[in-house]
């Protein structure tokens, strides 16, 4: 089968690679479409110091082969991307994304979905209701991650809330929290972006500096960190109100430097990690029509132009690249 | 009266410093003791970047003189350091601590209590019961400040607690945490303050780099850093488990370089900000004998030796240190 591999740096397109074997709970999945995500860009940057294997992780697929329970053959599927060990603590306590000696879909030790076919154990996948598309589908685990952030902190029409970035993320975050009714402010570098916007009962204002002080005036609740860069990080702080809740979403490879960790202490600031999140609330407001992520697509690329998919998609400016097998 | 002063970073004691005159609601409290806080030290240092007049926040004293309520007058106090502006949204909702307009005692804008006298406002005072010394009343402050770590975060019985750091702040923590059930573990470089802990229900351990390594293996629910260094963030990182809490009470100058904030995110980490708390459990403990801070003491100076009181709570392995005007 045709799979994109990060092989020394570079996204290579072997059109030979072995097709995977399903082994026990396992399911072979063709892949129908996938999206290229900011953490594909960062891996091949060297984030997470060296995965090597077939990349991607956001797709929506058709199980070929379950040996375990034949019933799904046939099923379109999207799936969650860790598969943690099954005995340790924490995926006894159902946080298999959390466990030490987790495989992650193309991110830790288990290829992906920039190929023809990839695996996923039965207990991953979820089934696609027949009205959502792919189209739409494909964005379920990004948008799963931004509904990650309703797990961890309560969001309603009292608070205001301002969104920092205005890439993939910091949009589909947008469409989930001004669900919530909160008063919601998205703040990003990109008209074009921020026009997507239109309707949705979100503030959207371009992060000049100017902006960023008067935003900084009357802080917010919360801030959530979508930017994608280490400068967002400070920007965030500097938009916090005291006792507010930042929610950093980025990852990157890039370390900080010059952070007064005092000043987290002195306003009581808390942090939250926001990673991947659940994935039923995300098919339901594809389903129900009230999260369409589809303006958001920027391209579709064949499998064999894999690399130039991920070169657009790290353009200035770019949304949701796809790639289609 | 006396006063201990920062000018141009030295703690000078003048003898002829205006006694100050209460205002409004405020109360003229004569000294009793007070206490030497690492913030002292960092002040001193340039934390906060110029802060000038009596410095000293700790203390128990009795109200001289209560203009608004002479009912005051006589009383054994202890008070709470920050006093806000009354009327920003903040100072509404009873968060007169974070209001940006606040005064500090002796850290932002108003005199401290290395003095014969010092102001407060009344509604900043708490009566101290009369079983409590003046001994044990000097560290209601620093107390209140680690039962604040228990508004922030639920701990209880099922959880494992590492708090980094045997000094001031660790110890007096580690006395309000293991009273939780909390599986405690302490760990310091002082074998003379980890003595202190016996008895509490507390692990102890040295912290050298096979026990920080070992500990890891097995992280934490909850880390507390109060190392008061740098440092120690991301020794407590590394002891934390994924979607642990790490509760910082450190403040210092320094700042911190080489942060990897995408741990954070992909371990779902929650960081909380925590500082000043409640003086009402920190007195009841102290009042009840479930709590003697007492043991920390290590040194008591005049107020004419207030700089030398500094430089000897700024020394290696010294605890407590207080100052008698």
């Amino acid at each position: 089968m045709r799979a994109a591999l990060i092989q020394e740096d570079r996204l290579t397109v072997r059109q030979d690679y072995p097709l995977p074997t399903p082994h026990g709970e396992e399911a072979l999945i063709r892949v129908r479409l996938a999206g290229v995500c900011a953490t594909d860009i960062e891996l091949l940057r060297g984030y997470k110091g060296g995965f090597r294997g077939v990349l991607g992780h956001e797709f929506v697929g058709e199980v070929v082969r379950a040996p375990a329970d034949p019933g799904w053959e046939g099923r379109r599927v999207v799936g969650e991307i860790n598969v943690g060990c099954g005995v340790c603590a924490l995926c006894r306590r159902g946080l298999a994304k959390h466990c030490r000696q987790r495989t992650s879909l193309g991110i830790i030790g288990r290829d992906g979905v920039f190929a023809d076919y990839t695996l996923l154990p039965l207990a991953n996948l979820h089934p696609v209701p027949d009205n959502v598309t792919d189209a739409a589908a494909v964005f379920t685990e990004p948008l799963a991650a931004a509904f990650e952030i309703l797990e961890q902190v309560t969001i309603g029409p009292e608070q205001r809330v301002i969104i920092l970035g205005d890439g993939r993320l910091g949009l589909l975050s947008a469409f989930v929290l001004a669900r919530t009714g909160c008063d919601l402010t998205v703040v990003g570098r990109h008209p074009n972006k921020l026009a997507l916007l239109a309707g949705a009962g979100v503030h959207t204002r371009l992060a000049t500096p100017a902006t960023l002080r008067e935003l900084a005036a009357a802080p917010a609740d919360i801030v959530v960190e979508a930017t994608g860069a280490k400068e967002g990080f400070f920007d965030a702080l500097s938009l916090l109100r005291p006792l507010g809740v930042l929610v950093l979403k980025s990852t990157f490879a890039d370390r900080l430097d010059g952070f007064d960790l005092s000043r987290l202490v002195v306003d009581e600031v808390t942090i939250l990690g926001s990673r991947c999140g659940p994935f039923a609330p995300a098919l339901a407001a594809l389903a129900q029509g009230r999260i369409d992520p589809r303006p958001l697509i920027h391209a579709e690329y064949g499998l064999d132009d894999a690399a130039e998919a991920l070169a657009c998609a790290g353009e200035k400016g770019v949304l949701k690249v796809l790639i289609r097998p």
